[in-house]
């Protein structure tokens, strides 16, 4: 395995970003790989709805155990990480007037060589974020990254 | 030109994070578009240093023009938010003590079908940040978006 | 046109804040730079209202165009930095039970000497923040300023 | 009275932190300053109920004079940068998806030496910041300052 | 004495903002009101020399007591949330590559009309903000008011 | 073991609070537990010491492997957040023309009843932070909690 295949932040971000057909050796690197991953979208005013939507598909894919605080811990920081890179300044959405569609991504693994580094997690956004008109958005990512 | 051609910032991650070799379809497209851009690396421990490389790379390569205040206040605010990915709350490196090296991109066109939405500038980040010795850091992003 | 009289920001702080009878002088200036702007007042406990009330007021008195994403982007940030000024800290009224009653101007010229610089826009608060309690309040301004 | 007993943020966070039966010591300490001071409990997801449970439980027990604006105005602050070191970046709760159960303490006295630093006030919180899912949670704490 | 002359946000931020001939009026309110005050200048890109300008023509002027904590803690607080309004997010100057020209004024008096709200303090910014390059900037202003 | 005993937070800022000869109980606690911990001193103008006095400190009394970047991410990021409860805003001292004199303690133990919830780390400080002029200064304190 190169190490160019264990960048997880990287399979996140394409993941969160590339189109439906153009995933497919992100898609062969985590299968290769072994590591759990999940997909998903998200539109909100509201950024709890975000954490949410990405708990809640982490959850049911696996990805994460909803029973076990430490792991959600972990998600929820890599979470609110990713959010800071979409909202770049507050942490807020439709309390300053705009929202946010996004598509996420969240891979577990271990990017690290040495095994005890054991695994870690991240959350990659991708989207648009602007005013509740149509139209009047441009695009936004995030990319957040913790030990699990 | 389909819409999806025209996604300036993930036009602009995609040169930051994808590795030589892999960059053919995103240039492709940037030359189809005849859209202006460079690419670029910083380390740095101090954020004034990333804005500075950006700035610099982005003057020489015809980006945009440093004698026009409206062109540099544009990226400018582009690089900030950028950086606030990278960082994800508080923009300090060498202040928190960690360090940062970082690709970036700097992609500027006309990203929406109205031609009077004019021109728009992304500067996008993907790299490395952690403590200042080598292997402690993980993977960071940021996209940062501007009308110019 | 002296240089004076091209300070943007100073007079839309000085729309903001002088009172009725005193602005005289910098609507005379406003006149004779045929530039455009605004006034109005909001008070309100959510930073969103304040962001919808200025922009409905710039969009009805042509100061800028609804339809052009480019010009409400600028507008928004320029609305954003001066919202900075008045909360100081975190972007938030009644979520930390304070609420504001202010005054806005926005203003949208060329202030700089060189023309390509272009057209500017400004937004000045001033009023009272504190408490949801009648007079448990005290000043706060603020000012933003992007190119347009 | 020595220097250490009149260390005003630390009793306030011991009154906070500090179980019945355990409190003993800083009590008497209070009651040898003949400083006023009150306690209290509060959960809740909104930033606002905190600062209203705390507000009102210093205006009930006398530790601030609820009709002067003055001493409202120093609290509220101190409320405020109490809270800071509870959500540790953005001073949201129910936004980013967490609820916090906090014990409280406001301390009012002269902590320094010079008789003419006048009255300051401590605002200690002590509890649990998590998941609204009983059991996914940590403990916060966080303490404010002011001159009042 | 009218309420419209105990603006002590209002005051402080006509003298940093008007030029020599144009504050005759805020002056004599000043005189007819007996508050004290002080104004300066301060150019800088590390926020501590702004804090370190200010402080020092407070206290030479006798706005405030430089060995009394009380007065230079709520002068401090002052200063900080006037700079938010200058900095508008991250309270930083050369640490994001940009520069601050500005003209400050402290105002310290009685602006309530109740006798026992004492007095109180404001810190006015006005100048400009940009790139370390001569022309490269806009203008910033900051306000920030405290009890003393 | 009751549940008050293993609050990991609680015994961090006892630690770092507590005056010598009345730490006692929660020395003994931390030994019935055989939780790892560490006590220190640190006094800086610079954010970065005092990461980088804790990460020694626990470095060298083994509370963490320095060589795994797993552990010093969980502890990196504890220290951040306690820093917040300190800064209380801008996580930032002698930029703004502050310093701070601080105790701190880590403490590395398995705080929940669920063995699988694994191990935690708190990281607790307080002291005083102020202008850099003996006695103009008032307490601070701060605490960061992580999974590791």
């Amino acid at each position: 395995m190169e190490p160019r295949q264990a960048r997880i932040g990287r399979l996140a971000l394409l993941l969160a970003m590339l189109d439906e057909g153009e995933e497919e050796a992100a898609l062969g690197q985590l299968e290769a790989l072994a590591w759990r991953y999940c997909q998903g979208r998200v539109g909100a005013m509201e950024p709890q709805k975000i954490v949410a939507a990405i708990e809640t598909a982490a959850k049911r894919h696996g990805v994460v155990d909803g029973g076990l605080y430490r792991e959600m811990h972990a998600l929820y920081h890599a979470i609110l990480e990713a959010v800071h890179g979409v909202t770049r300044g507050q942490v807020e959405l439709g309390d300053l007037l705009r929202t946010a569609g996004l598509r996420f991504a969240v891979v577990r693994g271990m990017p690290y060589e040495q095994p005890n580094e054991g695994e870690w997690i991240a959350v990659a956004l991708y989207g648009t974020i602007g005013a509740p008109v149509r139209g009047l958005e441009h695009e936004a990512a995030g990319l957040g990254i913790n030990h699990i």
